[in-house]
């Protein structure tokens, strides 16, 4: 993507509505572990370490309304429900990994850089800076 | 990315730390304006329209912070003072770039596939749905 002015402008509204979504944490783990193929809810809660039931319905819900996940009810006692990514969900795979995977290359980086910058800051007098 | 359960649980904070911070619309705009070169406070300003003072210089300072930006102050007077994505901020510059290209290129499919939900769940009674 080329940074013009004109185009970033007119869809700042449609990247920040965006990014609030899917740069939400469950939202990026649901995404990632629906990308091997479809799942059913209790096996993403198992798969998912630390959601709660609750959190996980409110996810899947949320990507199902943007028509990122279908959900499937089959006929069955107790009826089976299966989710599964759209083929526009399959499509924020990619991005969402490479944001996913950068995040996690460099934690450390970013780890270091802040305790570096609150040690400077400290020593600074409360005056000594401006934009 | 290959989306290993350990791996994911592991890193989820990471994750979702970095997400929090660079999924955020103004540093999204500013990381990927400042890939075209070093900019001085108040051509960023002029370039992202409708950000504010406030807003500029808080999202410059978290930027500064992770160390993706560096501040570099000119003697001059007024000061010069310039803006310029570090290696690690060109780093980002990609896969942020990537994820904003996604969500203007599939907006109109996100706002068409809300309306569609929204007014089928409308029809229905409230018990009909359960996880």
């Amino acid at each position: 993507m080329k940074p013009d002015k004109r185009y970033l402008s007119e869809n700042c509204q449609a990247v920040s509505e965006v990014l609030a979504r899917v740069g939400d944490k469950w939202t990026v783990l649901v995404v990632n572990i629906l990308g091997r193929g479809p799942m059913r809810f209790n096996e993403l809660k198992r798969t998912i370490d630390g959601i709660s039931q609750r959190m996980l319905t409110l996810t899947l819900r949320a990507l199902e309304r943007d028509g990122l996940v279908t959900r499937t009810v089959y006929p069955a006692v107790p009826p089976r429900v299966e989710y599964e990514l759209t083929p526009l969900g399959r499509s924020l795979l990619q991005p969402v990994s490479a944001l996913a995977a950068w995040a996690i290359d460099h934690r450390a980086s970013i780890e270091g850089a802040r305790k570096k910058f609150d040690t400077r800051e400290a020593g600074k007098a409360p005056k000594s800076r401006a934009a």
